[in-house]
């Protein structure tokens, strides 16, 4: 098994609240992909409920709602991403890519100073 | 009170773990500044044991000690960051910085996203 490599992450932040950032972002595109809450929750290893409250995190950290659901309400229906969640996504995918790129030279660096030893753990 | 601006974060992560954050980066710099991981966790409102364990944890991430404590022991002594300490939080600084700087513009699309009722709330 390859180590894992240590990568940076884009959080961003309302006050101490994150609006979006990795987990957020992988909900999104996977309610894109399966038109569905529940199915994104299990391709997560995460509860309904929990996909569900991140959604309406979401929803209200935005001014408009990036998940939209359908009329069969909370338990039923699908879900599907608005054009909304759409460009919070693109932009934050965007930021995710540059603030990597921006900082490949110093993760190396820094990745020199790590434990090498807790590379190999899997978590 | 002025609103809060989101403002993104750079977290490198060890696998799942956080080797550094700007929660850990904070507390480093403060017993750097303080010699002490209590008064450094007294600034930061954090009980010593949350520190003691942050410190810990940081320590085993990384090849040498981020922070060193006198012979006083886990209660007294003091502490201080060593070099390799300085050398973690100084890329650290410049990784935030440069990840910053490299998407401001986007960040601004992406905070006019943003539900500014939330902006006031106090987190």
């Amino acid at each position: 098994m390859r180590p894992q490599i240590p990568s940076p992450h884009v959080r961003v932040l309302l006050g101490k609240t994150t609006t979006i950032g990795p987990g957020k972002a992988e909900l999104l595109q996977l309610i894109e992909e399966t038109g569905s809450i529940s199915a994104a929750a299990r391709k997560m290893s995460m509860s309904y409920r929990r996909a569900w409250t991140l959604v309406e995190t979401m929803n209200g950290a935005f001014r408009q709602p990036l998940v939209e659901t359908a009329s069969g309400g909370r338990g039923g229906g699908g879900a599907r991403v608005t054009d909304y969640g759409h460009e919070a996504l693109r932009l934050y995918r965007l930021m995710e890519k540059q603030a990597l790129s921006s900082v490949r030279t110093e993760m190396e660096a820094f990745s020199e100073l790590l434990n090498p030893d807790h590379l190999d753990v899997k978590s």
